[in-house]
């Protein structure tokens, strides 16, 4: 079975990016010397589903540094040429979670990285999330993009690990109960 | 100078109660047999500071489990008698935070405990909370009253301590910078 599994970063208050979009007072705050473990996350996830506000921000910063095969599910993009220098990179496709993990699986993925607010939590609502690693920031900025939404029932979830950084992160790795 | 102090339970999503005040998920979810800290917590606090919100559900629950002073930020209440089982426990005033502690300050308090998401909010936004104990329940709950809220501008935190229990907690405390 294909399942989805989350890394993401939020300010204490909950909030991946301002209002607009902005992740500056992220990006400050990581501290490139510590290891938060995305590589040992990455490196068993086949590909990656993420959604149009993720997308573009990550090309606004010009270096493409994923080496996974990367599906944007956008109702808006789909159709659209995907950039010249992200063909055999980047997908762009209307399909609904479900379907979209479905097309996944059938192309071989076992396990994929989903980022992204909206995307996270439309896969939370269809339970198609495993697992979610948590990184909080030290910041409360009072305003922005959730990572979390509203949902159709409660979820449970299992504390799996939990850790702290000497910048002041806490990451927690949780999982997702049935 | 007094400070005030959080102590708190939130959701994974950020919620201290359902939209109803509701707060079954939480006590369903505590465990006992654990020590969370309150105990040392409460042993050098002064007084208690809190809405009504967090006052009526408190005495919803019949058994008053405080033994300090308790503020109740109220211009609702404010005015009326207190339950005659509360006398000499529990003050209704119509104070804003900064008064309310001002006052605290000259009857010779010096920490106090700052309770309940509104409370909370109000006093982080006039610079008036030290630090905040925030307990993480692992469950999402998609609706509720949020722990924090709109903010004048970014509060940074440091990280003092983080500890995990048994039960799936993360237990993390934040001193608020200037």
């Amino acid at each position: 079975m294909i399942t989805g599994h989350v890394f993401i970063a939020t300010s204490l208050d909950g909030y991946i990016a301002r209002p607009d979009g902005d992740i500056g007072w992220l990006l400050q705050r990581d501290d490139p010397d510590e290891d938060h473990g995305y590589k040992a996350f990455i490196a068993d996830k086949d590909a990656i589903v993420m959604g149009r506000g993720t997308y573009e921000k990550v090309v606004e910063f010009g270096e493409w540094h994923y080496d996974r095969p990367v599906v944007v599910l956008s109702k808006q993009l789909q159709g659209s040429p995907v950039p010249e220098r992200l063909r055999g990179k980047v997908r762009f496709t209307d399909l609904a979670p479900r379907e979209a993990m479905q097309e996944l699986e059938r192309q071989g993925a076992r396990k994929v990285y989903v980022d992204g607010g909206q995307v996270v939590q439309s896969f939370l609502r269809e339970g198609l999330i495993a697992d979610m690693v948590v990184t909080t920031v030290p910041v409360l900025i009072g305003a922005g993009r959730p990572l979390f939404g509203a949902l159709p029932e409660d979820k449970d979830l299992a504390l799996v690990a939990s850790r702290s950084f000497p910048s002041g992160l806490v990451q927690s790795t949780w999982r997702v109960l049935a």
